[in-house]
């Protein structure tokens, strides 16, 4: 089976070193490295691009430099040219997630890859869209279609790193576990004891839907084990505390305290 | 029917303009307008936000600022947090394409909507985010996590637009291994060249579109090395016999030939 590719960013005559570095940090942010600039405007290399990185010092380090979009893309097979303006360029037009299926498709293919974008102010020339094989356009606002580079770059850096990893990362699906329905059970039938002593459920012959409304909110709530335990407390706070006010205003008739604080 | 309603865009403590002026440029990008500041730590209104807009003015332009983020979201029903950071708070934590379904299913209910973005330097705290109802977070790669300000926004606000639109996938043929650039430049060279020779482009003046075209014609075609190989030979062919029959036309002194058509 063939090696799978990652795209080559190639930025045809950028303008500006910040957003060089802007699309350095959007590409490690999605796993790309392989950036080539085809003259650039102030020459290269530029400090300002390294400041704008944020640390994403290494597609910087390796960028190459050409002077004709025809020597960056010598090697590639698929280069797909993302711009936001329409061209009379015949090549297919498809949006930054028909791109990365199609370069997905490519890279398990073994194939190398690019993605093109133009310069800051005037774009990809239709002589640069030419060498390519598809146009990338965003479905952006007719009335306001100036997209700034690097949110091109990270709107299909987006889409191909989305393409192979379609979930949320691990990391953020390894909370706690929910508790189960034993636990909550308890839990409910705790809270619902409490409040049939307190004379929450009024008119009786309301009871089963008003019970069945509060099981549903702590039912879609997915509580842990951890938060069963905790509102278990809270309610037994709540509980107690009353009793204790009703014991000592039974005991005194005195002037009532304020509940806890939850 | 209930009239669809369009996310708010709120920022938790942002602290440069430019970054609050590119999230309005993006926010026109796809079709969001309104924008909400919390605490922006230099102060409300910033001219630099206006010039890094790019001419999206009107977000800034009726930007409201807020003290804190529940004054910010009091109208909202639905708010989702932003965040790459992996956090403690238990809220279904989804990505941006699942963020955008979600927000257009309420958005069709006519249920106000919010995306809450954190600040540069800290992000959100775990305060904000208990006022949200999930986490939303990019795919970033977990060794660059730090996605710029602006960038997290085009990102989810260009999932939210392509909810809306997304276009009907574009078929493309699966065959042989494409040629790769340096290929394909060899066969255009040697193509043009025999046009040039051959007196094709005229008038001179519409050679560059001419060639052009003919380049996006072979570029679209995806062709394989061998039909690159089979091209050559055709133009060599082609061109030889043309100079037979020039041989020919040049022997028995008659006219010369009509030029071909693009």
């Amino acid at each position: 089976m063939s090696q799978s590719t990652v795209p080559a960013v190639i930025l045809s005559a950028p303008q500006l070193a910040e957003n060089i570095g802007a699309v350095a940090r959007v590409m490690a942010n999605f796993g790309l490295s392989d950036l080539r600039l085809v003259r650039p405007r102030d020459g290269w290399p530029q400090e300002r691009a390294w400041a704008s990185a944020s640390g994403a010092d290494w597609p910087l380090d390796q960028a190459r430099v050409f002077a004709t979009l025809e020597d960056a893309v010598a090697d590639l097979t698929v280069v797909l040219a993302t711009t936001a303006r329409p061209r009379e360029a015949r090549l297919p037009v498809i949006t930054p997630r028909q791109a990365a299926a199609r370069l997905r498709a490519e890279s398990a293919l073994g194939q190398p890859i690019g993605l093109l974008f133009g310069g800051e102010r005037a774009g990809l020339t239709a002589d640069d869209i030419a060498v390519c094989q598809a146009i990338v356009t965003a479905p952006v606002d007719p009335r306001f279609r100036s997209l700034n580079l690097a949110q091109a770059v990270a709107i299909t850096a987006y889409e191909w790193r989305l393409a192979e990893a379609p979930d949320a990362p691990a990391a953020f699906r390894s909370g706690p576990a929910p508790a189960d329905q034993a636990a909550l059970r308890g839990f409910q039938a705790q809270l619902e004891s409490e409040l049939d002593g307190a004379g929450f459920f009024h008119p009786p012959e309301k009871r089963a839907s008003m019970v069945r409304n509060l099981r549903a909110v702590f039912g879609r709530a997915r509580l842990s084990d951890q938060e069963v335990r905790t509102l278990r407390g809270v309610v037994t706070a709540l509980a107690k505390g009353r009793g204790r006010v009703l014991a000592k205003l039974a005991a005194k008739a005195g002037e009532p305290e304020p509940p806890g604080d939850c």
